[in-house]
């Protein structure tokens, strides 16, 4: 073990570990005799063991001081695993329905023990290829992200708590910069990690990196990542983070959290549906064109907002007499003021959320982490289409965001270009 | 002394704390025999003492765990000291010739001791109410301003330096409150401590509390004070934080510092020249109207911001291959994308400054802190005549700030408002 007690574990090491911690090997009855371990880490960043027994399940997750899917010459703290444990726990408690449990956390070791997320669960991106609808996604979805946004904010935090989760998450400065170079910065110059379908994007990739309205919009939005403590978000809320089954969905993997602009969670979901939108003509076989599968995934855009509006003005209103000291009730607590207030948070919040929901979109094509969705459509020349509407929707989207004023705007929108390429 | 190692100073202890500090006796030539000490703190917070001796001078500055003009009922954090003392220290080192220098901190004891800012230096403030021009005002904060805000902004930091920054003052979260609640709730609802010239002034206190449209935007400015940083700010840079002689300006008094928004430290100092000029009717005297010294007093503002917009865009265009994360050269830095990006950046920066300025008006006006531009107008009528015609300026610009795009619209304005009403 190295001096600071980190060391990494394999498949024989994690199982004395966990004999070896009391709260884990609960989960297992104590029963050690017919584990099946797993390591299934399909994530960019850390190594994940499954760990079935014949009594109990359990996942564990340890962070190494580098970037898996690169490897050791992309160092990476591994502190992240602290930022990960805290607010898996901190959104746990806002929202035990919708974020798996922590059992255990060892912050010498990185290493987070925490609820398998059962099969039939899978990651919802997989879903999204396989043409699988969830009648309940955005009803979770909207339900996770007006909690743990609403409640982490100063709607209903006083500046005291919330100042000091500022500068507790100050900390997790690596995986902001991180976020920073592969979202906000490569696409938009030349990067040794991007790529693209080449030959067929690259006039697009390189028109992405000339086009100065775009940078400048794109600009204003690293600015707000940067700068703007809003709520502590997931940071890295794409259909990969989360796992789902007709009726439970399950978010995992915030180790990019701290506290940011709201948009940027909301942002991320709503543009890896619009990603799984175009990508679904590449998966379309005879006889299941994915036209009904396309509109269920603008069905869900659309509730995705429109239940997140609601459910997050429901939550202002019931704590509007609450601790949050942004609108103070002998202030704003007037029908008209509270009208006000309320209309002009909700459009930025719309408009954040639209912009970088476009922003993450472009990095997926021309930037160095790719999705599934594209990736799994074997042929470059349909692949390269896909990206090509989905490319030219973000940019649209990223440049005009302020025009929406409804999400059934956008999804109007998301068809036209579709139909108009 | 009390055991975390804090005692109050009173002048007698306060010389033997001297004579035991090498780093304060020495700037006293180790010479104690007549000292002259005086206590001067008359501003809100702290105790100030200027120690004079035969071969040098000082002056000692200790903070204590109450607002000083409230009392011990209002308790406040003394540790205000040590942020106040690191910003000299960093503001200092950005901009020498307008920050005195720190000679001695000693945290425990909440004690700075630093440059005696020495006669004939006076209180701006004190010098606009007498109608002093100072022909190198302008030159001289917009220098500080520009320096002091652009070094410790994402222009020129990195990401890692300005989060550490961050979190550190995150922890300077009571003064913090204090102005959220003294600049952008209390003016704005019935408060203890709201004072206003009465009766002249009734209906106008509360006309602000009653206006949805004024609270609106004041909301906005709240969240940008509470949720951006975007650079180390002085945090209360009215004019009484200034000390001026013809030709020098010095800055004092950043114990409210913090990483926030740039609008509020240009936006302050803005706003208290523009509550001076409209005292100026006040101070006129058979003889002396002051027609010119207002005159004096717009061009001061115009000075102000042409001069920072342009050592602010000087500094930028310096270090535009440097290490700021905001706009990385590769991407930026050709001629139309830094057009773009330092227009949209100067522009949101004087809109914010706009209604920091008017925000920090209104709140001198119908809040608890009023300024001496005003109280020293004996008596009440003409006193309340021109904080009418200041409330009533402040309004409009909170309200159409976004429809300035320029700061000679704004003192056009000024003069059109003052003539109006």
């Amino acid at each position: 073990m190295a001096s600071d007690g980190f060391r990494p574990l394999d498949e024989k090491s994690l199982v004395e570990y966990v004999k070896a911690t009391p709260s884990l090997a609960a989960k297992l009855g104590n029963q050690f005799d017919k584990l099946d371990v797993r390591e299934v880490g399909d994530g960019n960043l850390n190594f994940v063991y499954i760990i079935v027994g014949e009594s109990g399940s359990l996942v564990v997750k340890q962070a190494l001081p580098y970037i898996r899917s690169i490897g050791e010459s992309w160092p990476m703290s591994k502190d992240r695993a602290y930022y990960e444990a805290i607010t898996l726990q901190e959104h746990c408690r806002l929202c035990p329905q919708h974020v798996p449990e922590v059992y255990h956390f060892d912050k010498k070791m990185s290493l987070i023990g925490m609820r398998f997320v059962e099969p039939p669960h899978i990651i919802l991106r997989k879903g999204l290829i396989a043409g699988i609808e969830y009648p309940l996604l955005a009803e979770h979805i909207s339900e996770y992200l007006s909690r743990t946004l609403f409640y982490t904010s100063l709607l209903y935090m006083n500046t005291t708590d919330h100042k000091n989760g500022v500068a507790n998450y100050c900390g997790n400065v690596e995986l902001r910069r991180l976020t920073e170079q592969v979202v906000f910065s490569d696409p938009y110059r030349v990067a040794e990690f991007n790529r693209w379908t080449r030959p067929y994007l690259d006039d697009e990739a390189q028109a992405v990196r000339e086009d100065n309205i775009l940078k400048l919009e794109v600009a204003e939005l690293k600015s707000k990542f940067c700068e703007r403590a809003q709520a502590l978000i997931h940071g890295d809320l794409h259909t990969g983070s989360i796992m789902v089954t007709a009726d439970s969905m399950q978010v995992i993997d915030p180790e990019f959290s701290f506290y940011g602009p709201m948009g940027f969670d909301v942002g991320a979901f709503i543009g890896n549906l619009i990603l799984a939108y175009y990508s679904q003509d590449g998966h379309a076989a005879a006889g299941a064109d994915r036209r009904s599968y396309k509109k269920w995934i603008l069905m869900a855009i659309a509730d995705t907002w429109n239940l997140f509006f609601k459910k997050f003005a429901a939550l202002w209103d019931k704590h509007k007499d609450g601790p949050g000291e942004a609108y103070l009730p002998e202030i704003y607590n007037n029908p008209e003021a509270r009208l006000l207030v309320k209309q002009k948070y909700m459009e930025e919040l719309f408009h954040d959320s639209l912009g970088f929901a476009a922003a993450k979109m472009i990095r997926r094509i021309v930037g160095v982490a790719h999705v599934e969705d594209f990736e799994a459509i074997g042929e470059a020349a349909p692949r390269a289409e896909c990206e090509r509407r989905a490319l030219g929707f973000a940019k649209t989207l990223l440049k005009t965001r302020q025009t929406f004023h409804d999400i059934s705007q956008v999804v109007s929108a998301i068809e036209l270009h579709d139909e108009a390429v």
